[in-house]
């Protein structure tokens, strides 16, 4: 039995993601689906591919990621289908898949693009303002039904990049980038952690704040107290002990934490 | 493997619409069941109307469709079992049902209300405030076990129906009515796309604002520009590119667009 | 095909809740996993603990429940896997079992708590800040495989109580308290429905309000009206028909509700 996730930005108060099932199990009966997220914020394909790069190691081979975050639907971007080693993506070439796939790449696994240019795997109907639906929703179908997708497109060697933010070595340390704000207000950056850990002394400057030191978790500072750690994801996070760092510090996406060793 | 669909106006901070799963699976272990939304406004029955007739063309043959928007739980009002076609509808009698069953009809499909009022198909305890849980959920999860409905309840000729309003022919065009808004902000109507096609000039005016010729796809125009297009479900909308046109227009539902051939 | 559901105060704007489905499913892939809420209000253990409680005699045997409010996550506090008579809870050492655990003890049902300390049953890297994705997930997988809690922990028999408050009896009737508003602005109290029904006359005094009797259901009053009935659950619970009691009253968890039998 295969496996199929959803992650758009479509919200939950319509029946558009409930209708991704729907056409998915006409196609592919015995496939399981599974909401991953549809609350990336509209339009917002930073986050839609962070959310595949995170999701992609805790999913067992052969899992098809439908990632729909589509401004371009009915332009001519091109609907792909890519090989992500053993596991698959699906959605439009707007960049959704370079982060998870230059993961995929780094751990020398082999990528493969495919434009999904074959009406027959499609929709009778395309409507040409809700492909996942009418393309991508079938096109997961038929990949979790073993159809390979180089037998659903035309391979494609220029897809649409991402440049993400790199964090800046300094003098003293880094400059880290913050990408992501999860559920809590955590403000997590692009510093990988490993870069931190083995440095006896750390000092954090976020916004008007300094924060001395990593902690191991929220439990080890008081309610209400800044704490830098590393999150979940593997990556250097500023947060607040029961509250929220976004909100406290004013930052978002984009902006820049120092890093010091002492 | 049998599928049930759940649709309400639960929301999702409770457990009341997780609760659904666990009594479906109790009585029918192999059924899937998936969430088509639990935020339907609250007692907004033509809303819930909406989401059943635009979701079941996409929906394989045995599909099981609990919807539950019911104020009137507890009172007098009818627990019923539809056949829709090769479909199955499961809910109140409030005219839930009424608008996929014209669907079905006008496509030559039989059409059968059953009044649930067998006890043996409830769970042993009803409560008097949530039929969703202790009538409405068994006698879906039966029907996705191969009992038929009939055998659960006394046939009905006389269900519940919703008035829609239709779309008035004018002069040099027509009056729609708004009659869904997406979670984006799109403003959907009543008049079907079909009907705007074969028209060379259209201007659409909605509120105070005018907008000429129907676009294929959002990202035709420019962000912040107004923009009608045929929505994913065939009817004329009115949209904001990278924007929400409810908030821009002040419009929503019941508002009338005029449409106008030059 | 076991079950296992999920309930956490993780939100749905992250892919936290997503990748727990596939941690479970690449592990168990025969499981069925359903949300069963991710909205839990951030670190309320007791709203928690009365999700458990409540959803709990509806899922079959064999089902176990993934519960993450957890605020110590990184801490001393323990991992636990507990046998709920037929069912089974995983998740933090903070009372969140409790309710659901005196409820089964109630019926006459073993319940037995395991600290979850063998590593080999959790991931192979363990953040201090997401055991629910390595450590509770993973050992849900395997109780849903059929290993059984004690090959994967240590007995324990002080687990962390909730001490919930209990209802008051006065000289002429009871004082109840809020212990839960759910999606509607219902305030649900701990004062069991059965010591109400028995009595002719009953008077609810609710902040300024006086409600006097107790209805059958919402329907039964006009809108806009306040009403106390006996909630799903089986608890006096005070509403407004088709509105907010919460919004009416001002009221919230731990107010309480005063009721006189004249």
């Amino acid at each position: 039995m295969s496996l199929v996730t959803l992650t758009t930005d479509f919200g939950h108060s319509d029946y558009a993601c409930g209708i991704l099932h729907g056409v998915i199990w006409s196609i592919a009966p015995e496939t399981k689906v599974v909401d991953l997220t549809h609350d990336v914020p509209r339009h917002n394909i930073l986050a839609g591919a962070l959310v595949l790069d995170r999701a992609l190691p805790y999913f067992p081979g052969g899992t098809v990621h439908v990632v729909v975050v589509d401004p371009g639907v009915g332009t001519n971007r091109r609907p792909l289908a890519v090989r992500l080693g053993n596991q698959f993506f699906v959605g439009p070439d707007n960049g959704l898949v370079s982060v998870a796939a230059r993961q995929v790449e780094n751990r020398g696994h082999p990528v493969e693009y495919f434009h999904l240019d074959q009406p027959q795997f499609w929709l009778k109907e395309v409507s040409s303002i809700f492909h996942g639906r009418d393309i991508f929703a079938p096109a997961a179908a038929y990949i979790a039904r073993g159809i390979s997708p180089d037998q659903m497109g035309t391979r494609v060697y220029d897809p649409v990049q991402l440049s993400l933010p790199e964090p800046e070595k300094t003098e003293d340390g880094f400059l880290a980038h913050i990408i992501h704000v999860d559920h809590f207000g955590n403000l997590s950056t692009n510093l990988a952690g490993d870069l931190l850990r083995e440095e006896s002394k750390v000092i954090i400057l976020a916004g008007t704040a300094r924060i001395d030191g990593i902690s191991k978790a929220f439990g080890d500072r008081q309610p209400g107290e800044l704490v830098a750690l590393v999150d979940s994801a593997g990556f250097l996070s500023i947060g607040v002990v029961n509250g929220s760092a976004q909100k406290r510090l004013g930052l978002g996406i984009g902006d820049q934490i120092t890093v010091k060793f002492s």
